[in-house]
């Protein structure tokens, strides 16, 4: 699986694909620096008069909630139904789910867009799942990825989304899929929105792949994993690791990836 | 005292304090970078829908008006009116006071929903003050913090709150109490968005001391300005300074921290 | 002209010129540390309120469309509008001019307010002399800066505005006067919001040479240039090199700028 990931990475390299993305404040210049670094491009955009159109020339769409509000709520729902007719892929990255009440009312109505992956922590996906049957979790993510990958699995079921939930080891799981990678540092946890991060590359992959959405989310978080890794070997702290990351995911090598990445699939539930 | 500012910082890190952030665009990766490099997890919000909801579960609410318009500005007075009713602790960074007459105004109106610690530069600190008696200043830090320290004295007693004048010397305010503090290092005004990081690092502190805010507000400051004086001394210019300071707020360490810091407090006015 | 530019870098690192950005969230934190970096003073601000009073005080406005909105848009024209009243410059960065319908809307909208210089890619150069004759283009650069010299003169003639056509080498055109510049570095595309960068710092330029546009344009460009080159000959990949990019422009001495930039300067057509 490792060389059709890397074939993956080249592929993206290459197409440079244009992913659309209505994302947090926070986020926006990491994971538009990520998005080029990895050679893809990049636009953010959230206006009404112009959610279709923009929909229209991009490969993905990105749905970030992080910081979201009632504007971008709607303007989420237009991107999302439009992506949804004109058959393009897109990533639902629930952030904060469970946090409140909001969010959890605006989660479900983005799942009624239909998804075509979902990614988020364990918290958020446990949430999300809990919340199509009327329960809420807290914030922070409190689980560990592993927890969450019966319930991730019931959320591909019900949703038809691949599912990627990440932590230390992250899954995706699709139908009778689950692909397990275990690269990354826990010191990626300190740097704010890679989770974030992780959406937009999934994006990315998804658009220059939109017949094979597990193998793009397995190849963006292969990536992200990797990238983080390396980079958080040469950090001495958070700040430079985000920076590092960066140089990562723009400069890595194939021997390198391939040396370092652990990926592991199991087929059948 | 630097062995009680130390316990503060350790109380951060083990806690890990939810804050709530309403702060504006510019400072937002920055100052939720730093919140996490400190042990602390950051929340940005500012739909109405959740206001209430967020502060809820937070452990103390930012409120930092850089970017300020209609929308937001509700959902600071919302949000700072929630904190008082649940007895959390809330920041108000009047960034920009004096610059114009509607900035003068929303702070005004934040003014009137008590907020726990104010902390601006020397010039914004005047301001508010000045502002109260109907006058206004210009936008840059023209004064030195040292000339705010008698206004910080009065605005203290006005409105209750604690106060930080930050500068080359920073100055806290509580009651009798003043605290100085001589770290950091000028090149840190050439990077955007310390004082928001500062008011950010405050309500961290804040969080896990609310019955000690005078203490909290020290604390805070006295980890930036050490971990600033580290960073500079390694940075090759206001870039790394800033990427720096996230490693060096995530990895400092006690005997470091107690051989740079200066602090001196005197009681009494 | 060496020796001009220079000049000009030492002005605004002694005048601390107030720069006015209405700006996207992608760059705010970025085009605000590069102000810093390089000596200027900046502001972001959109509220109604207090568009008319920011203007004010800012020596120069730049108004850059990346995340535009309804709300936003409105800001703009407020601004620009009191740009031309008090006779401050204004700098207009039409990011993504072709990419939609709305975009090409927004910029004829805010060319009434005849900006005092426009920076833009090829390909939003391109766009904008198209869309004046109603036709409209793509999204990504895919024209060299070369292809868009004559569209440049000619937008030049139409509006009044010095034009700023970046790239591989950046022109400049006012008039009968063309200067070309040949710094940078490749590696500078994939690090989001650089263009916007150019466009604030010529924000800062135009504030301390308001007489002397086309003289600040260029300043702006060559240190911006020259900068970025230094840069990127020290970056592992796009993350350092944006960081590095800051420590550059704001450590940049005299004989290490004389000695790398490439300005070329043609009078007549």
């Amino acid at each position: 699986m490792k060389e059709l990931i890397w074939q993956q990475i080249l592929k993206v390299r290459e197409n440079a694909p244009l992913v659309h993305n209505i994302t947090n404040y926070v986020v926006m210049n990491n994971t538009a620096n990520a998005l080029l670094a990895c050679g893809a491009s990049p636009v953010m955009a959230h206006a009404y008069p112009e959610m279709d159109d923009m929909v229209a020339i991009a490969g993905a769409l990105v749905v970030n909630i992080g910081t979201l509000d009632e504007y971008w709520v709607e303007s989420m729902e237009t991107a999302s139904s439009q992506a949804v007719r004109l058959n393009k892929p897109w990533v639902l990255d629930p952030v904060g789910a469970g946090a409140t009440p909001y969010r959890n009312q605006v989660i479900k109505q983005l799942m009624a867009h239909k998804p075509s992956i979902i990614r988020g922590n364990a918290s958020e996906i446990i949430s999300i799942a809990g919340a199509q049957t009327g329960t809420t979790k807290g914030v922070d993510s409190v689980h560990g990825s592993s927890d969450a990958v019966n319930v991730s699995r019931q959320l591909n079921k019900t949703s038809g989304a691949v599912v990627c939930v990440s932590g230390a080891t992250d899954f995706i799981i699709s139908g009778s899929r689950t692909a397990a990678l275990d690269n990354g540092h826990p010191m990626m946890s300190r740097v704010t929105g890679l989770g974030c991060t992780a959406s937009a590359l999934t994006g990315a992959f998804a658009a220059v792949n939109p017949s094979g959405l597990f193998l793009a989310c397995v190849s963006a978080m292969a990536l992200l994993g990797v990238a983080g890794e390396f980079a958080a070997s040469k950090a001495q702290g958070p700040g430079t690791l985000q920076l590092y990351l960066l140089d990562e995911l723009y400069g890595l090598k194939e021997e390198d990836f391939m040396r370092i990445v652990k990926v592991s699939e199991r087929d059948g539930e």
